[in-house]
């Protein structure tokens, strides 16, 4: 496959561009893009390319175009772009002659930096560095750095460069004209306020020159949307430009400006970015790194021994991405499924946060993950609004969630369906349910393994108890049978639509109210005062006796004869057609270039990993047996089609001990976006996948997992892995694990209290350090 | 001055671009654009590039992004757009080896067609040629057509083409996102809605391919706010694929879709389109260029014979785009700024109109200039609201006009002052008054040459007689010069805001209130009924003593011992600064790259035609002494920064008799666009310039003027001029002019009546035909 991605095999942190090509814009834009959890940024050049999308996203400052669109995360006003011109010509890498090319994104220290000489059309020579960062140590920060330096006699050059607000979400505009200000003849200011929800965005931006100002000429201009300072010098033969360009966003949406007036938040944008100017690019850029180094990559670091190096990248990318993408820093916000870098899925958060991304921060960040679960908990009231309209009690989650009062942001109409040439109507947000156990399971893998009683006592508990509620009040008694049924949902397979019995629901289902009937019956006994509060809240003594009966009467999908657990009533029933071609198919998808979803919702073919996910998220429910028997049943009529997919395969073939082909799924996995198809991550980072990257790793071949509270430990590396060596936290207990083919290595780094896990069906407790045998 | 513009000597009708060059794109986008006065379309390629504007217009469409905008001239989704690679490699003039280049507008039949050789970076060698229209004969279609030959063995095609409503106004998006549908597996429909007029605008369009259906593989898209449908096939070498894309355009605004449903637009825009398609593409092109023949070409035409054939190019471009931009076929529109070329002034209607456009329409398609002025009737209320949002009687016309309804749509802010940094308040719709005198004297002038007693009596004295009654209610009484004044006021020189007593504004007001009661008088004799209705209307009782005594006592500037009028009652007493290198200068406005418009607000610089405008438009109050001094005292300090101004100084030099002068100014003025000046009509063509080419042609060395409603004639040729013939419409008699340097031959070609005419002082009456001497 043509590729331009390097993943040079000396060092574990660089992602490198080896040349350009201006079809691969949208590839390098995702996975190069930078951010803080605070902003987000696609890695657009300086320079601006045809189908190039410059999006810059703030986390949570979401809007609505109007009233037939869903709310989404707008694009803000850009603040990258800089136009320059050498003798009128503008650098352009689709001209002239390039050479020397490298665009590298540093994992380690968040830096993106890109290096060329072009020799223009017209003959001149230079050589371009550019350096850019979104900052972790401010998160309102951001910093450029173009050095120019002409390499044949006296150039002329022209920098247009300010704040461009032509933006928009593929068309929709998000903001009204923005109110432009210009400071001390300097500092370029814009005011944008979001068109529906009123979030004002005080962008602030300021260039230096490493040339006398007197060699400069310039000049502000104001256009429509737009705030720009043009700049024109001459460099001699062999002298260097430095431009800084820094700049600054706050929102009033941000935690620190609640309530404050815009003029408090204009002055305190334009007075952080004047503390950064005496700072310089090159010192933010440090304090940016180190930031990395002490909130990232100290923490539960993963190292792994491969012959294939690269494996070591997919972590750090992963993990890179996971904390760019998370806004750590207020909880009433989430993960968008393409994190913050791009318009795909419009920055919603969907079941992907719990069940793919959550564990990694679960594990190494819980006030991380504790900040995404108390965003569910923000979402309640919208949670209980769903299930009100549809006529249900309880906390029914919405399947796409934006801002925590938004309630259900699904929107109901996708692509053309191929047959009728109509758009295809969305049904997730009707029907999709089971993210409402997702939601639970991940509020009970946290609690699990932080041990968070607090969390649990104002927040968990109500979350799971809410969650039954909704469940139980979701049921449909089935004469025939004497069970409840969930009919007429969409499981994690979104290829069947309007199924019954969806295994993976009912399952999770069952699951949910019993957990609630076990919190209830516990709370009774321990903490009474605490149960009649919640009693009060959510009338448990109404409910908690229909939970018995109901929970003993719903339906749970069986394995038949050959053990294989029916997806839904009539999976199993349908027809089979050969996949081979199209699950080769580079691109995803291309199923429907030739069938429509009713078609290929009549055949048996899966979407992502269903009865395959219950599996693997529920290993204790199954035998040996009922695994291996589904593996073989639903694997070759897994499409992949969601992102979400292959690394439950992974970590499932990893558990069934299928160790290689485990870690051929892991390779396959941690290409979705680090590797050569150059198209697919267009709308953005796939972050399930990445949260899938750790989770590989950590439960798949690490073989951790919290099976009823209790940690499980059962590594078990691929041939190319000689060692593997990672951390979690475990009741506040840093754990480091080093993983050989013959040892696990249990230690305890700080010791807050002794560990009990259990290793190929031994317990064992560790205080300071224990050695398992592998063999 | 480097320019790719050319202009074949050999036809009158051609402007071509002779190469490619991307930073030209927004010149050719506007001189080239398409239009029938229904639909305008600037001239964006089929494949995209960076800084192209790809703006489509329906006239009248207006909609308001929020409240801080002014309402504006949307931009419609794209129907121009078509994607074409060849071997994966897209069609982009900027890579590869492009030969025999051309693009040209044929002025006469309205083709855009263009036609180059492409050798791909990959080697493939292609011919194209492209060929477009937008009808002039059914106003809602358009077509293109393509075609693609190989030169060099087998090649793969894929094109992407369809309705594209990511489109914005400079960021603003006027539209929610369409309803797409496809009809017939081929018929691609989408029906956008703009967000606050609910005007809902249904796109259509359909592909035809010359090779048989079976080759082609093809597949619809549906994307955010786009349509596409996707083709494959692949060509052998020497094989030649033509491509014919229909389209049409039907708005809710349109007249004959008023009060129908969505669904009946839909439906009939389909069956347009498919009875276009059943002509073809070559039959529509024939269509229209006969239209063209028939509406424009054949009517009034104007051959003159030059040792600078570009003259008569000039004449031709002149009257193609007063066409395109003028919404004939409705009379609750009128003609913006920038025409429908481009998003420049928002479409928003100025006194260019009646001052510079409006004279062609009236002497040539009077029909034309009644719906023109039809629309200023339409726009009485907007009219009153404003004179009495300003506490004044009568009809106060809006300085920006949109919909009829709309009433005052000025902007209130413009670009950065250099000297604050802060935008700039637009003072005109505030206190740019004379426009509602420019509206009477449009009144008067057709109804002079047409003699539309009909026009005159439901609608033209109402305006005269309103505007009469805004004017003398907004006189000031001025108690040390016992005489009404009127302060605070910019004149046609906008480079002076709040001034006193502007001589353009003075005069006009009196002119107007000396009308209106010429009209009360004459009325009271000859149609005392009609009186009696207006009066009522207007409480002419009440106003008309007032008229007599304030018109007395108002204050006229008159010519000071110099000769000079002043221009208002402190521009003579202000700094006068050396002028001739910013006149020089390439681009306009550069004098504010050095001053603020406070700075040059004190100084003798005037923007455009003021006091010399005047003696143009009312020669005869002026004695040739006079309008010589006045000449030579602000000719050189005219910047001529608008484009409505050298049309006029060129008229009046030829009325001076400096006719080699006038010749100057005229290939300047005609330079305006259609010179090699590459990025000035970036926003759209200039529509008044326009009309100012035919101004300087039939009123300049022509020598027509209609004075106190007497037709006078006396043409002087510029000695590069061997012959001029052109025609006039006065009283419906159809004059034909022919012109040498000895004689004027005027004929009457239909002989409604006979016509009587000055010439050089003497008068004739013509009834077949008569010969002058201008010896």
């Amino acid at each position: 496959m043509k590729t331009s991605i390097k993943l040079p095999e000396e060092t574990s942190w660089i992602i490198e561009e080896s040349f350009f090509n201006p079809e691969w814009l949208g590839k390098y834009e995702s996975i190069m893009c930078l951010g803080n959890g605070y902003m987000g940024q696609r890695a657009t050049t300086e320079e601006q390319y045809l189908n190039e999308v410059r999006d810059t996203f703030v986390a949570g400052t979401f809007n609505k175009f109007d009233a037939k669109e869903v709310t989404e995360l707008p694009n803000l006003p850009d603040l990258v772009q800089m136009k320059i011109k050498v003798n009128q010509e503008s650098l352009d890498l689709t001209q002239g002659v390039i050479s020397d090319y490298s665009r590298q994104l540093n994992l380690k220290t968040g830096e993106l930096s890109r290096s060329f000489n072009w020799q223009t059309p017209g003959g001149a020579d230079l050589s371009f560095h550019f350096s850019r960062f979104v900052s972790m140590d401010q998160l309102h920060v951001m910093g450029q750095k173009v050095t120019v330096k002409s390499l044949s006699g006296k150039i002329d050059v022209e920098i247009v460069s300010g704040i461009d607000g032509q933006q928009t979400n593929s068309g929709s505009q998000h903001f009204s004209e923005g109110e432009k200000h210009l400071f001390e003849s300097r500092f370029m200011q814009m005011t944008s306020q979001t068109t529906q929800s009123a979030i004002d965005v005080v962008q602030t931006t300021v260039h230096q020159f490493s040339i006398p100002v007197e060699r400069i000429k310039s000049r502000i201009e104001m256009r429509r949307r737009q705030i720009y300072t043009n700049y024109w010098l001459t460099l001699d033969e062999g002298e260097e430009l430095r431009i800084e360009k820094l700049s600054t966003i706050h929102t009033s949406r941000d935690l620190e400006h609640e309530g404050r007036a815009l003029k408090v938040i204009e002055a305190t944008a334009l007075s952080e970015l004047k503390g950064a100017e005496k700072k310089g690019f090159d010192q933010l850029l440090r304090a940016s790194a180190a930031a990395w180094e002490r909130k990232v990559w100290r923490i539960a670091p993963i190292i792994i021994t491969s012959s294939n190096p690269q494996d070591q990248v997919a972590l750090n990318f992963a993990k890179y991405h996971l904390h760019v993408m998370t806004p750590a820093h207020d909880n009433r916000m989430n993960i968008g499924a393409k994190g913050l870098s791009g318009e795909g899925y419009k920055g919603h958060t969907f079941w992907d946060t719990e069940i793919f991304m959550l564990p990694y921060f679960t594990y190494t960040h819980p006030e991380i993950a504790r900040g995404l679960l108390e965003f569910r908990y923000h979402g309640l009231h919208g949670a209980h609004r769903k299930a009100e309209g549809n006529g249900y009690e309880g906390a029914q989650f919405p399947w796409e969630s934006a801002w925590i009062e938004d309630g259900e942001t699904t929107p109901v109409w996708g692509a053309a369906d191929i047959v009728t040439g109509k758009a295809t109507k969305i049904w997730s947000g009707f029907i999709e349910q089971h993210i409402t156990s997702d939601v639970a399971y991940g509020v009970n893998q946290y609690v699990e393994a932080v041990g968070d009683q607090h969390f649990l006592e104002t927040k968990g508990y109500e979350i799971i108890l809410d969650t039954a509620k909704f469940w139980a009040s979701r049921l449909e008694w089935d004469d025939e049978t004497q069970k409840y049924h969930i009919n007429e949902v969409i499981g994690p397979d979104e290829y069947k639509e309007h199924v019954d019995n969806n295994a993976f629901t009912n399952y999770t289902a069952k699951w949910n109210i019993q957990k609630a009937i076990g919190i209830y019956e516990e709370l009774e006994v321990s903490q009474p005062a605490l149960l009649a509060q919640l009693s009060q809240k959510l009338d448990l003594e109404r409910v908690y006796p229909e939970w018995l009966d109901k929970v003993a009467k719903l339906f749970i999908p069986q394995p038949n004869q050959e053990l294989v657990i029916p997806q839904d009533d009539t999976y199993l029933s349908k027809k089979i057609i050969p996949l081979t071609s199209y699950k080769q198919d580079e691109q995803v998808g291309t199923l429907f270039h030739d069938y429509n979803l009713e078609q290929v919702n009549n055949m048996q073919i899966t979407k992502q990993a269903d009865v395959l996910l219950l599996i693997y998220l529920f290993e204790n429910l199954f035998s040996e047996e009922v695994k291996r028997a589904n593996w073989q049943y639903y694997e070759p009529k897994t499409m992949h089609d969601s992102s979400l997919s292959l690394s439950t395969h992974s970590a499932l073939a990893a558990d069934l001990g299928e160790i290689e082909l485990s870690y051929d799924l892991f390779k396959e996995a941690t290409n979705i976006d680090m590797g050569p198809s150059m198209t697919s991550s267009d709308e953005g980072i796939h972050a399930a996948s990445l949260g899938g990257i750790w989770l590989m790793t950590v439960f798949g071949f690490g073989g951790v997992r919290a099976l009823d509270g209790q940690l499980r430990i059962n590594p078990h590396l691929p041939k190319a892995w000689q060692e593997l060596r990672y951390s979690i936290f475990w009741h506040q207990n840093e754990l480091e694990m080093l993983v050989t083919a013959d040892q696990l290595i249990v230690t305890n780094k700080n010791q807050v209290s002794p560990v009990t896990f259990t290793s190929r069906g031994m317990e064992y407790t560790v205080v300071d350090s224990v050695t398992v045998s592998l063999n």
